[in-house]
């Protein structure tokens, strides 16, 4: 597996794959890598036949009182897992090689940005957009993978390549769940022992109100409301956002009427954690009698 | 000459003269043909294998008051143009196609953008630079050729491929001229015959500059003021700016001490016309002693 830091070298190696006919997957990630990122290894190897997988805590999608400084970082060890899962190629550029001094080009999703994670985190997305078209560009893969866990990034990462044109196919990996339902993310590593049991809470939520739509409900308002209780209950948690709405507009529903987003961001202590599921109400449930 | 107006058959054009190992040049144009036009496409002509000249007028880079609904077309005429220079491919897509229903992504310069036109014509280049991406992701030319009249937006763009790692090479072709020096535009044809009269202190008052700083003057304030009472002494003229300041960096000098950016917009009427010159302060000039 090639470690590459330059721009230059990274397009050069894929536009060599590409002469050659070879079809290119990309995996964006910030590294720390845990079983939810090898996994999207796994299903670019299966989509393509050389993957490109690259490490960037890009600093444009952190607000100014977040994580960046701290945000985990172990590159010898990210390597090996990358090897081992058959990656062909880890790009790994600093900072100012993605953005030189007098860096000022940004893109910009509007609405699927605005709410959610985009309304607690001001120009998150843009920072997202950016560095993903700038990897875009430089990689020029056939397909990309994108964890569903980020569901509204995945949301804005394919419209924005549908917006601009990008030639890129989007795969989704479904959440990777530790064994007791706990989303997989670099930032658990934040989370004190008590912590991590309380953040349990967002995966048995997401629980909750699949069994309340299997049993026939469809309001979502009762649905959050079920969800944030059953966070609250959890000690030292702080809801951000409990959300229920359309999967593909991230517009807030009123009654479930097919497939539905459930979306979650909560604060555990000083770590802000992310989970969602699709809610399916099933047409012939049992509270309806047509 | 193919004239295409989908994206798709546009892109598979390309790649497969991308396959065939053919340099593209693209030309962004928002059509209505005169000779600046076909001076751009003789130059991407002799800088590539197949020339490509997209005829758009861009929606998104008119402002609500500005005079998109009557800003000139000629398909035809333009078409039968750009054959007989040797154009290979028309790309003339309908608004819909560039812009679907739901289309949210946009691609902003900071800095650049900032000043000059992007003051006076809000969300003017943000406009540019999306609809130039997304070309430039279309088309995937190797070379774009943008003329030096619209000298912000040729280094906005400029700008704007860099930062984003679009590789390609973005050329400029010089201010073309009518015989008498006015700048040629397709919003000359707004011009009545005396604005068209007015209309010529643009370019005199260039050539006032020149040759005051050829007389030793190298104060920008002193050049930008003789250069202002000479366009109002025209008749029906009102000044946007008249800036003198830095070409890359676009910001404003106080003396001149190499290559300096001479620009200018001024409404003729209810017609806005833009120009500029590079002013090059000989250090070994008449007024300096040493």
């Amino acid at each position: 597996m090639d470690i590459l830091t330059e721009k230059s070298s990274m397009r050069r190696a894929a536009d060599r794959w590409r002469a050659e006919g070879r079809r290119i997957a990309l995996v964006p990630t910030m590294g720390y890598f845990h079983e939810g990122h090898l996994s999207l290894m796994d299903m670019a190897r299966k989509a393509a036949d050389r993957v490109v997988v690259s490490l960037f805590v890009n600093p444009a999608q952190f607000g100014p009182s977040e994580d960046l400084a701290r945000y985990p970082r172990d590159l010898e060890r990210d390597a090996a897992l990358a090897e081992a899962r058959g990656v062909d190629c880890l790009f790994a550029p600093p900072a100012e090689e993605m953005y030189p001094a007098g860096y000022q080009t940004w893109v910009e999703v509007t609405d699927l940005a605005a709410g959610l994670c985009g309304a607690s985190r001001p120009g998150h997305f843009r920072g997202v957009c950016t560095v993903v078209a700038k990897l875009f560009n430089i990689v020029r893969p056939d397909v990309a993978v994108f964890g569903a866990k980020d569901f509204q990034q995945l949301q804005v990462v394919r419209r924005m390549a549908a917006d601009l044109d990008l030639p890129v196919e989007i795969l989704a990996h479904p959440v990777v769940r530790e064994p007791d339902g706990l989303a997989m993310s670099s930032r658990n590593t934040y989370l004190s022992p008590e912590e991590r049991r309380s953040a349990l809470s967002l995966f048995s939520s997401l629980e909750l109100a699949a069994r309340l739509v299997r049993e026939g409900e469809r309001e979502a308002g009762r649905i959050e409301a079920a969800v944030a209780a059953h966070i609250r209950s959890a000690p030292g948690t702080r809801i951000d956002y409990v959300f229920v709405g359309d999967p593909e507009t991230l517009r807030p529903v009123k009654r479930l009427a097919g497939p539905t987003l459930l979306a979650l961001a909560v604060w555990v202590g000083k770590t802000r954690l992310i989970d969602n599921t699709i809610l399916e109400p099933c047409p012939t449930g049992p509270m309806r009698a047509d």
